[in-house]
């Protein structure tokens, strides 16, 4: 399995990479901890230049957020995910070495990672201070069977000596780490406020770790699992847990033994540990664990993987990408994905609306079970949605928080925070959008109704009519859209469609309950009043565009603003955000990232060709990309419209972002909405994929350089496989019914008698 | 002259106020220094409800400004204004009370300001823990004949005891004073950092106190002046500057002593004493300074008071504020009036907007002299508002800071800060009303053209061309205007009328200058297509305009907004900015203050008085004068409209904003921008001047209450005083050649030979 050199990330020339970028790529994880791939002897070091740790989904803490100026509503504390103990660190001391107090050199001979496994495989070749040569191979996964599991085996080969070996395995301070300082306004990091607590008369070395402001704990413990026979294993005191190994190998003759670790799910009980994770540690093993670990995978490649012939790089990448997803996402119900997965503190660990446009497709159709998951974690937090509402002055309806672990506000520049409010349809969408493609109706009445309701419901608030050139119009005012420079703006084109669509969804799903759940609607208070009001205000809603040049606006005004001579701007000033006020931003016809034309992508039916062609053509050059967001959405468009070098361009660098590091910041931790965008390019783009909520279709570009490419969809109760060649889609009925699809115009019935159908292109 | 009540601040029931109001109100001041009107033997106690301290004008400490997230060129620090020791503070030591110590029951039985000397003078009786009861009589003044000086002369009279006082005057912790604390964003605190060092070896008692960020210094000295014979005085330690007395007064037998203060003009230099400060303070005399500044207070009172019949209250509070105006006023070039004058340290004792528009009215007609430094401070701040523009990336032109004092911006809320660019047009048009005023040519070469001509230019960079309903039009995208419930809008009308008369002035004094001084505009890089652009830009201003409703639009797409229902917002809730999340506030039709209605004000040229009503009639529903800036404006407007309730009503708020507490923040200090509007409002409104530039007209009308109103102004070479009488206007020429005005569109030409007319109103 290990020759399936497209399953493997095997980067060359590891010498020239940080260690921080390769703390990112190679960090493992499973949703609900990830593990950083730090130098496991230097870490705890001043002189390491990387940022070491283990990150827990949804482990935060609150720090109190500053203001020059501090006005009613503002957020008291930002959240922030905690950077943990570093579960890979050991010390070793040889002699007069001791790699705690001086720095041993280590030389990265190689580093693999199995995607089909989740096992990483690494070599260092160490020389002490005092000459001391020897091996340290490393293997490692993050437990896809048991989420609370992390094993990692270590080997030891002397090269130059013999004689004896102390390792240490512990973790006194949970968060005494070495880290790279970063000046980004980006990035957050948690400031070691944490305790750690050991446990005594415990079974194997185990502590709980409590946080002093959130209020949360978690217990944390590992096992010795396999040594040699000739270690000499003692455990610390109970006031330092862990372990002490006495070994004196021969030269050239390895050592090898293992640890399992648990991270227990999160508790607000901070006095209790976990018993049963004592317990399951106690008894876990490395490679059984590996193992059942290992099946998981293969289940989540049996239906996620995408197979690309003709581009092995992008192959490789995109499956990389894949797989960091499903490292990254929270399948709890209580947790989701944060911006930069579980690879590192960028973003402070927050979820965004990133989860919902561009993570969430991915698992809809791929992995349903999951995205249910991550829309409940929004569901959980519809209490705070209405809070948030209410606190804002309004009477009904919700609000969700633009960044959030909690469910809390924790934007302290509400101009690109707060004012986001998009965010609510966007996670109405997904909740539609799940619907739709899953068939799961009792979603809805989990939860998924009422979010879509109380979303609609402050549309109704937020918005208002007025009269636009003689005619009572609906529109959205003071308004921030995804495209962050820009902020307060009134009817932001990609904010009016996503709240017209919730508006009409809210309307379609009361109706169908009308029939299905009518108590539902009563508990809700829904009246046909307020479902007149909705269909109302989607209908009458203002969808701003410049008739001269027949494109449609960003937001009312934009045509008045002039244009940033991009192509002027020295290559060194961007991202501009890291150099510009933003009021300098906010003054010009200049995107971030795709805005308007995601209207477009999400909601192609009703927009002709030529409609998106002028789109494309007037956004895409005044477009930095200086969201990792960007590129995954224009190659789409650009795919869509023919615009076939371009998409490909874009999707090769959204599909490389974090591998080669493009956006200068993987360090930080993964693009998670990039990893999904690039699926998104793949199947929405060059697969055309479609869901006009009536019936999918597929309107497939194949880029030149593919000669095929081959992926599957679950759609209600079935799974499709769908291979496109040049000219040509075969699709297969894997499971369930089938039903009818649309390729190329062409309607294709499947269904258990008739599971395989070819559709050729028809000449244009 | 005591006297004359008119000129007396002599409040009833001082019981009932704060501590902190009365330090405001009474507190003296002469554009250099100002005195919080302290209780001088609890200043310094915890027990105090108050907050004492001596402010000396732009002398300041930077403080760090926080963010949660800081983007490129934000602010690193904030300017606060320092709140030094107490002058009036003073330690009395009976037997064993020892007012230090313990707490000594103050009871305020009178408090009186004359206006017309600039002399406070108040009465206390005091109990001392031990029943020690004495009554305590201050009288002070600020000098407005040399500004370096602080006069206070204490009497105390034992009513129930014999026998030794001691009494200490020293001030060796500069500001560990007793404060209220205050949870209000509009107010900055001074943190304690600042250092007091000692002089040795000098006659007087003096120290130089430095900031430790801002790198400035003064010298500060006092001097025991005169004393009773039988009183013991001791200098204290070089180490501790001070003086101790010691008198065993019989029963009722007054003592007194008096102390001259000086506060030297602030240096750069850290280390070197004020030498000439020492000798000046210790050569000066409390009763002749007091003459001396008395001369001044007359020659102030000769030019700039105002004479209402029929209202006492109301010509009191004018007096006040006119007077508190004085006490303001930076006249050393270098420093302006900060926004709650030298009474407070609301909003850190910065400059805004608010001197240009709001008070250098009443000091371009009625004292130039001042007006003329007021100005001069923004010219030498030009350097720093050109560099602003560059770091904000734009090529050509200055933007002066919207919050200073030393010129850097320093407000962290740039959306209600650096965005309200309008300050440079309004800095612009000061400068023009006070040359064609004051026909003080010289002005224009000492920097005054420089500016206007430096502000039209950022108006050229950050307008841009756009075409609208099929016509090119320029506008101004991304601004504030003043009214801050808004924020970030396009084309605010206010602004646009400003800064088109900003580039119609630069093209007109351009043209001027090309005559009589070419080699400046050589020297200033001006070229013939530069004031060609001017010349377009000004003339194809967007100015918008909601032609449903037919009135100027606050800003493009203000119709769309729906409106806040004031009436039904509970009054706790006012200030709004205080209550509601700024979001929620610009998301709606809700003024703070005024805004488009000053454009009809400042320039009522071309508009009709129907444009005005409807104007008026249209905003004033909106606001809610949260700011104090607000009523000032509307009761210009209502009264050249007509609306004589409502323009009396909103003058007569204006006019006692201070005095009656109507703000509820007057204990933070004046607000002078109001005591500037209240003037405003006699001569803007009810006398009806208007300067159109060509030439000044009058159209009076005098509120129903009034009898009769009479002021000065100086008109170019000129000196005028209007008599308004109802239906009747005699205007005299006091000295120079005189001009032509116009008076109800009746010609009035004086001369010195025909010094006297008298105009009747004509029937309507």
């Amino acid at each position: 399995m290990a020759g399936d050199l497209a399953f493997q990330i095997h980067l060359p020339e590891l010498k020239k990479q940080t260690p921080d970028f390769l703390e990112t790529i190679y960090s493992v994880g499973n949703g609900h901890l990830g593990v950083r791939d730090s130098n496991p002897l230097q870490g705890n070091s001043d002189l390491y230049l990387g940022s070491p740790g283990l990150f827990v989904n949804g482990f935060y803490d609150y720090y109190p957020l500053s203001y020059g100026e501090k006005y009613s509503n503002y957020p008291e504390n930002d959240q922030v995910i905690n950077r943990l103990f570093d579960p890979r660190y050991l010390r070793i001391q040889i002699g007069d070495s001791d790699s705690a107090t001086s720095f041993f050199d280590s030389k990265i001979l190689d580093k693999n990672l199995d995607m089909q496994t989740g096992k990483l495989t690494e070599t260092f070749e160490v020389t002490t201070p005092l000459q001391e040569r020897f091996h340290l191979i490393l293997e490692s996964f993050a437990s896809l069977a048991d989420k609370r599991l992390y094993g990692i085996q270590y080997t030891i080969l002397p090269l130059n000596f013999t004689g004896p070996i102390t390792i240490t395995k512990s973790h006194p301070a949970v968060n005494q780490l070495s880290r790279t300082s970063v000046n980004d306004v980006r990035v957050k990091e948690s400031e070691g406020l944490l305790h750690g607590w050991p446990l005594k008369d415990t079974v194997i070395p185990a502590m709980v770790i409590t946080t002093s402001r959130s209020q949360q704990a978690l217990t944390a413990a590992w096992k010795l699992d396999q040594v040699n026979e000739d270690v000499q294993v003692n455990q610390l005191s109970a006031e330092v847990p862990g372990y002490q190994l006495k070994v004196a190998p021969q030269k050239n003759t390895p050592i090898q033994f293992s640890f399992m670790y648990g991270l227990s799910a999160i508790s607000t009980n901070l006095a209790a540990a976990d018993q049963d994770l004592l317990t399951t540690v106690a008894e876990s093993e490395f490679q059984p664990e590996l193992e059942h670990s290992t099946k998981k995978w293969q289940f989540f490649w049996q239906h996620s993987d995408v197979e690309i012939d003709g581009d092995p790089d992008v192959q490789n990448s995109l499956r990389f990408n894949l797989f960091q997803l499903n490292q990254s996402a929270g399948r709890d119900g209580l947790t989701n994905i944060p911006a930069k997965g579980l690879t590192g503190n960028g973003y402070g660990g927050q979820y965004f609306w990133d989860t919902e446009i561009f993570m969430l497709p991915f698992f809809i159709y791929t992995q349903p079970q999951t995205a249910r998951k991550l829309l409940q974690f929004r569901v959980q937090t519809m209490d705070l949605a209405v809070q948030q509402a209410r606190d804002l002055g309004f009477a009904a309806g919700a609000t969700f928080a633009w960044r959030t672990i909690n469910g809390r506000e924790a934007s302290s520049y509400w101009p690109a925070g707060l004012a986001q409010f998009h965010i609510n349809a966007d996670i109405a969408y997904a909740v539609d959008h799940y619907v739709t493609v899953t068939g799961d109706q009792q979603f809805l009445r989990d939860g998924g109704f009422e979010l879509i309701l109380q979303t609609a419901r402050f549309w109704l608030e937020y918005g208002n009519y007025t009269e636009i050139e003689g005619v009572n119009r609906f529109g959205i005012n003071t308004v921030t859209g995804p495209d962050e420079y820009s902020a307060l703006v009134n009817n932001n084109y990609y904010t009016n469609v996503m709240a017209q669509h919730n508006l009409a969804s809210a309307v379609e799903y009361a109706q169908q309950l009308q029939n299905s759940d009518p108590d539902l609607l009563t508990k809700l208070a829904v009246t046909p009043a307020e479902i007149q009001s909705m269909t109302d205000a989607a209908k009458l809603m203002i969808l701003p565009y410049d008739k001269c040049s027949e494109v449609k606006l960003q937001f009312q005004g934009f045509e008045q603003l002039s244009r940033l001579p991009l192509t002027e701007i020295d290559k060194g000033r961007f991202p501009l955000l890291l150099h510009s006020h933003p009021l300098t931003l906010y003054h010009y016809q200049v995107n971030k990232q795709a805005d308007t034309i995601m209207a477009d992508i999400l909601y192609p039916a009703g927009n002709s060709l030529a409609q998106q062609i002028r789109d494309y053509e007037f956004y895409e050059p005044i477009t930095t990309h200086d969201s990792s967001l960007s590129r995954t959405m224009f190659a789409i468009l650009a795919a869509r419209i023919g615009e076939e070098t371009a998409a490909y361009d874009f999707f090769t660098q959204s599909v490389q972002t974090d591998l080669r590091d493009l956006q200068g910041n993987t360090a930080n931790g993964v693009h998670a909405g990039n990893l999904g965008g690039s699926w998104m390019d793949v199947v929405y783009g060059f697969a055309g994929l479609v869901n006009n909520a009536d019936q999918f279709t597929l309107n497939p570009n194949l880029p030149k350089q593919w000669q095929r490419l081959s992926f599957k969809l679950q759609i209600a109760d079935s799974e499709y496989q769908f291979e496109i060649q040049p000219q040509q889609v075969t699709v297969r009925l894997l499971s369930g019914p089938g039903m009818q699809l649309v390729i190329w115009d062409t309607p294709v019935i499947l269904s258990s008698t008739d599971t395989t159908k070819t559709v050729i292109q028809p000449e244009v």
